[in-house]
């Protein structure tokens, strides 16, 4: 793993800058600085074009012939589509029936070819394996791959740039692709970082599989952080997290919706409910940092307008 | 002038840290890159603690004795209050009978005084100067002051650092302030630079004082953009205009409410509607940019959860 971790940091230079760490003010206090890498301004508004971009750039031969696949109806839905059109290639992203219109409707305008499938996570793995079989795409998996979480690692290269001391680092959690990138660029360069995942209580999976030890499957349940709805954490996001990362805490559903209350309110940010999950802890009063600084990643920030008026207005 | 602009840089070094210049995915065209400089994410969400800072500053030994006073119900107020509490000063803050319960709310909580007058701006001034000549408190002024542009000036020193070319920057104009700050810094610095302000058409007072070749009053109307309300430019920021600006432009009530909406759905940052005026611009075409990239100051997020929940309903 080590090893991929500078070389996807020079294959996405070409194609993204580093995004910005900001100092809070709001969520700093006199003991512990707080600051936010904003994730949510990358094209697509997430993180997941890092993960998207290093997978193809990884088999750009066979993508530009072949095209590529993956199973998302979210982020990286919207950044595969993104890095192909940035990188000449044909991709086919497999959704669920009941994905939004919205967000078909966003992947489509980014040049993404929607495949719609059953409204299970089988069916949609099941229909992204079937393409991929068939047609000799390059799969594009979601967090689970070493390509993906290569992409991840580099938000941890660039908070090691960006921050000099150790830090708490905290990271919503969905499959753990992201954590999982960020845990192996500080643990192996900066062992004294603390690295806490975040999850929803409705989706808890990786907490749970941490507890029990093994990878567990939950059936997912609706949260307003759709971005972090899965069963189960992948194989190797499981055993990275499994060595590496100091806690994982769980927030409800309220302190998601005052999280991205307040990061609009008070930081003029807009972060989606998934993204707003470290912070979401950290005004939970969740977070043990160990009087380290800390950093919430701003995993991304795509959110209907509609959503984030009525959490604006309390309605959530 | 020139003199003060290193002094100012240096003075809030200790204070402030620059902010974030992110490049704009979703504004960038293939023949121009835009640029975002987030002022929103100062102290209290605007600009305006770097000219409260600076001012407070250049005469600390009188502040700290005698206290500051100054008038304002906006962002002012509210920098004004963060900076006196920041160096340990005593504030009074003059503002309208009818600046909202928010706005008062918000300066209050910061430790600032409110003292109330009545509903005009010539009501807000003779109060402000009386205290001023009662008290012998430090007068701070939003706009029209030394310090106070020099303050300003700080902001393009730092688009200098940030940004190695030549280009081309729209702000917003209400007294005047911000843009006399930021050309003074490029155009003493870097001559090829473009800079543009932008006003309400409701509120126009410096592109017609500018058209006109003299200072002119107008009666201010009720914008969206209620930061950027005046009746006429300041004495000094107009004579910088007249000799450094290379064009005002003026959006209209429906291009502000369209920009709030675009940067929060689309670049993932709250604005409010007059620190968005220079993305009304862009948007509307209306910014001549001669090919230069562009930079758009962001100058302030401070609007009410409500009233940006009827902006992304389009309510507004």
């Amino acid at each position: 793993m080590i090893e991929q971790i500078q070389d996807a940091a020079g294959r996405l230079a070409d194609y993204l800058e580093p995004t910005p760490l900001v100092p809070s003010h709001v969520l700093s206090r006199p003991e512990s600085a707080v600051h936010l890498k904003l994730e949510s301004m990358q094209p697509t508004g997430a993180f997941k074009v890092r993960p998207a971009l290093n997978g193809m750039l990884c088999h750009l031969d066979q993508a530009r012939q072949k095209g590529v696949v993956t199973s998302s109806s979210g982020n990286f839905a919207q950044a595969v589509a993104w890095a192909a059109k940035t990188l000449g290639v044909d991709a086919q992203i497999v959704m669920m029936h009941s994905a939004s219109a919205f967000k078909r409707e966003r992947t489509r305008a980014l040049g993404g070819t929607v495949v719609l499938c059953g409204d299970t996570f089988q069916d949609r793995w099941d229909t992204t394996f079937r393409i991929q079989r068939e047609s000799g795409r390059v799969l594009l998996h979601p967090y689970d791959s070493a390509e993906t979480i290569a992409g991840d690692v580099t938000i941890g290269l660039e908070l090691l740039d960006q921050i000099e001391q150790d830090f708490c680092v905290a990271v919503p959690i969905s499959g753990g692709g992201l954590i999982s990138g960020i845990a192996t660029a500080l643990k192996a360069r900066r062992p004294g970082c603390r690295v806490i995942g975040v999850q929803p209580a409705a989706n808890g999976s990786m907490a749970l599989s941490l507890q029990r030890g093994e990878r567990v499957t939950v059936s997912p349940r609706p949260s307003l952080a759709d971005a972090l709805v899965v069963a189960s954490p992948g194989e190797r996001t499981f055993a990275i997290s499994r060595d590496l990362l100091d806690a994982v805490v769980l927030v409800e559903e309220s302190e998601l919706a005052e999280s991205v209350r307040f990061l609009a309110s008070e930081q003029k940010i807009v972060a989606e409910p998934g993204g707003a999950a470290g912070v979401a802890a950290l005004l939970a009063g969740k977070l043990d940092t160990r009087g380290l600084p800390i950093v919430c990643v701003i995993s991304g920030g795509n959110l209907l307008p509609a959503t984030l008026a009525e959490i604006l207005n309390g309605v959530r």
